[in-house]
């Protein structure tokens, strides 16, 4: 199940909008085939793990990380294609939380006399697919806020001199997270501060989509994520915007989505809106005011905080999460699962949070 | 050696303004004697050492943490005991910062015919007696800020409630720091927003001296670090001072200390104060400003950062570092040797401020 697990992680990024997937067969404790998930369209992988073992899956014993699937979809059910080459005996990590399957490729399985053994390895296959999870069964994207904070929490002096907080290595890290994710977000106040191009800036990373909150419209029609075409660009705005710059927005080829916000961008029209166009991954990107926005909406499903080994301190010097916060501590949102990896010379925490 | 490091700890708070000091005798590859420093008067680990050991230190070798010393003060030197009891061998962790020592001890053990050995689990002995090496050098204390956030940094929300931050496990912890510092210091805001006790509050706590920053002596009377007598309470003022909140004060058995400053206490002079008076570690609990002022003149030698995983949020809340902070990023004090252990479902960070 490692393996199987190992091969599905190595396609991080490339499967969207499918989930994740590796499988492995044995056959006389020797590993007759290999499978995984390429790219949506593509066989599944169990299908490609068969083609591996060929007769010789007939008998053996096939791990895969997810339940293979029951649908007619744009490829044939797995299930069927396991129960007719042969396999004795399928373990599975989590069942597939698609309500199209969600059980119904075990009992196609089960009822032709396949052992099935579900929950190896559960936690992990489950996690790795999260992005998937969730947006199967909500329609909505996967919200992971990053940010990158002193250990005083401060992504700016009080002069917002920000330049650089974390090391190479961890920027690194980043640009690797943003070709995993389907959207990039971030506020206009970071387009007219840095003008960044929020590319991946790796070698075969994919770029994701751009997505600019944006209330009135101001974005310089200058900035490089208007006018260089890396990426798509789509910016999100409220009833308060300027019509004359929306229609230079668009003709220069940006997609601006008006939400009904009197003066402020509504964040959960945003979510909404990316799911329905198939967005189904964002990494948020800051701002305080944006990051703080999406986390007291309660939007945000994970939290990727880089702590860089240093104080810049400051009453006026902005945190990573602005806007007026939460009034009582007794009200902070929670971390679960919070994990710590070093990165460099920096710490890299990772957690869910948690909403009351 | 680690057995000697290890009764060495176990003293910690005990043996002030004295260092920690562990010492092991072996002959015939067993141990004989085990020797630790108590407290200040009495005698020394290698005396003990000897004690237990009796004839049997003879041809024997000592471990010791710290360079055995040279000088007569309280009690004899230690250096010619061990020669007197006819010890071949003695390895040593770390020569004795303090001046009057400072290699004397071992000069006398090779003019003896013993073999030294220096530097065996150096780095561990030497951080266990930083207070100490800092102290008999500079005169001054050793300052550790110790502050309590959230992982975004906060000390408390927009509203200034605070309660609670990290768990009991975590305020547990810092009530044995407490007992390990001879002096705890916090801002007359603290004092009256909270009305702490700062006392200890574990079994055989020793309470350190309550140590007020307050510029204009606004403290209130009725406050308990004035009226409980659980501690002494030491208050520093500047110029600005009411005269007679004074004098009600030292009625009360208050020691107040009026620094030059015109309208801030000036810290610098805190320092050299505490140092004269011979308080040797003092632990700084805050308030933002007070930290903010400490750091930012950087007197500060130790960071310990207690994070709770959850987050608060808000421009406004006060995070742990107050004041101006630093103008740009490239100025932010960095840590060294950082280090994380998990204390409850809380992180505690230790890690020392480097100046540019």
């Amino acid at each position: 199940m490692k393996l199987a697990i190992t091969n599905a992680k190595a396609m991080k990024g490339q499967t969207d909008p499918n989930p994740l997937v590796g499988a492995v067969i044995i056959n006389d404790n020797r590993v007759v085939g290999v499978g995984t998930h390429l790219k949506a369209g593509g066989p599944h992988a169990e299908i490609h793990a068969l083609h591996m073992a060929k007769d010789q899956a007939r008998g053996g014993t096939m791990y895969v990380t997810l339940e293979p699937c029951s649908h007619h979809g744009r490829t044939g059910p797995c299930a069927e294609a396991i129960v007719e080459a042969g396999i004795k005996k399928v373990i599975i990590a989590t069942l597939d939380p698609n309500p199209v399957v969600a059980g119904n490729g075990v009992k196609i399985l089960e009822r032709a006399n396949i052992e099935v053994v579900i929950g190896v390895c559960e936690e992990e296959s489950r996690k790795m697919n999260e992005v998937f999870n969730k947006f199967i069964v909500t329609k909505k994207p996967f919200l992971t806020l990053k940010a990158a904070a002193t250990l005083d929490g401060k992504i700016a002096s009080q002069t917002w001199d920000s330049k650089w907080i974390t090391s190479d290595v961890a920027r690194e890290d980043v640009h690797k997270m943003r070709s995993e994710h389907a959207g990039i977000l971030v506020g206009v106040h970071t387009v007219i501060q840095d003008d960044p191009e929020l590319t991946s800036r790796i070698p075969y990373g994919r770029n994701p989509i751009r997505l600019v909150m944006d209330s009135t419209l101001r974005i310089p029609l200058t900035s490089k994520v208007v006018t260089d075409n890396e990426a798509e660009t789509w910016i999100f705005t409220s009833q308060n915007y300027q019509a004359d710059v929306k229609e230079q927005l668009e003709e220069r080829g940006i997609n601006v989505f008006v939400t009904s916000g009197l003066h402020r961008v509504n964040v959960q029209e945003v979510v909404t809106i990316l799911g329905e166009k198939g967005v189904s991954s964002v990494m948020i990107e800051g701002g305080a005011e944006v990051n703080g926005s999406f986390l007291m909406e309660q939007l945000v499903d994970k939290l990727v905080l880089y702590v860089a080994p240093k104080l810049i301190g400051g009453k006026s010097s902005p945190g990573f999460i602005g806007g007026e916060g939460l009034e009582k501590m007794s009200d902070a949102i929670d971390l679960s699962e919070l994990e710590m990896e070093k990165v460099g010379p920096d710490l890299k925490f990772t957690g869910y949070p948690t909403y009351k």
